[in-house]
């Protein structure tokens, strides 16, 4: 299989640690967004949304979404759980990740990093959004070692993406000594 | 179990389609959130995201996110896909409603029917935004009877919610015959 995809991009790299995590054989298709490479008419044959990351299949066949893709590579592995319940967590946490934390956190960052905003640029509501999401983050890790409990689950290698670099969108991980130690713990699980 | 929920709000709505649907018993908890009682100290005990719906088992375990609410009340029924891929692009169009259509059609409507907001208000990119989210859901709708393909899912019931009711955020379906025919489908097979 193919996996097109940034490596700017944290949800494009959710796909390839789960990849790498679980040794499955994948062909990296390196797109540039900054570039247009995602607009094209070609690529947006496999992603009619226009983003990445997208996985292309031997016969053909797509799958666009990060959490989505991530989900279905590792469907009989230990990185969802068994139990349905902590399963449905680990989903309360996917959906929550893409509403509440990516729009904000992952936004600022491409602002700062990639379109040279300072931090000072960056929209107040925005700004406000991100610091309640790593907030909400820190008192959940104050109380479990991962996202959903004791196991470490697909939920703490989506949010890993962009919470690990969230300083470079202007915020502040000092305040937060939990989400640091489930960065560490997270980023050791997946070898990074 | 309990259901607290906002019928104004199509995530809510999603879950109730979903119980009477399967016919699961439940309790509905009135929660108006124009009022702020999504915000209470005693609500945020239930989902410190402070959003409906929230799923409240009998021994108090707790579970938020509309989607993820769906996907565990349906697990062993057909509103999922039993093929694996089928499923992972039932996901698909999940995370791409919650990231790509809800935050443009559902915060139209929104300002509109309950904040008061007239059309030419919105914001001109928020509106062409959802706009695209109509047009790809025709492209494809156009192509097959449901949004996975030939059989009634989860993707069908999420993207119902607020689709079925994006002219009151001002989006106008007279251009997409192929959503109007598939809102009809839909809501036939929700008895709605």
């Amino acid at each position: 299989m193919d996996i097109y995809g940034d490596t700017k991009s944290g949800n494009c790299l959710k796909v390839k640690w789960v990849c790498d995590h679980l040794a499955l054989r994948y062909r990296w298709v390196a797109i540039d967004i900054m570039t247009g490479q995602s607009r094209t008419a070609e690529f947006l044959k496999l992603n009619p949304a226009g983003q990445v990351p997208v996985l292309v299949f031997d016969d053909g066949r797509t799958l666009a979404q990060s959490n989505a893709i991530i989900r279905y590579l590792a469907r009989d592995s230990d990185l969802i759980p068994r139990d349905p319940f902590d399963a449905a967590k680990m989903d309360e946490w996917l959906f929550w990740e893409q509403y509440s934390h990516e729009p904000y956190i992952a936004v600022c960052r491409f602002q700062m990093v990639y379109l040279g905003k300072a931090a000072s640029e960056r929209d107040p509501d925005r700004v406000k959004r991100g610091d309640a999401a790593l907030q909400r983050m820190e008192h959940r890790l104050a109380e479990t070692r991962f996202l959903v409990g004791a196991a470490f689950s697909l939920a703490d290698v989506a949010l890993l993406a962009y919470t690990r670099v969230a300083h470079e969108g202007g915020f502040d991980l000092e305040a937060f000594p939990a989400l640091r130690r489930w960065i560490g713990d997270a980023e050791k699980r997946l070898g990074l």
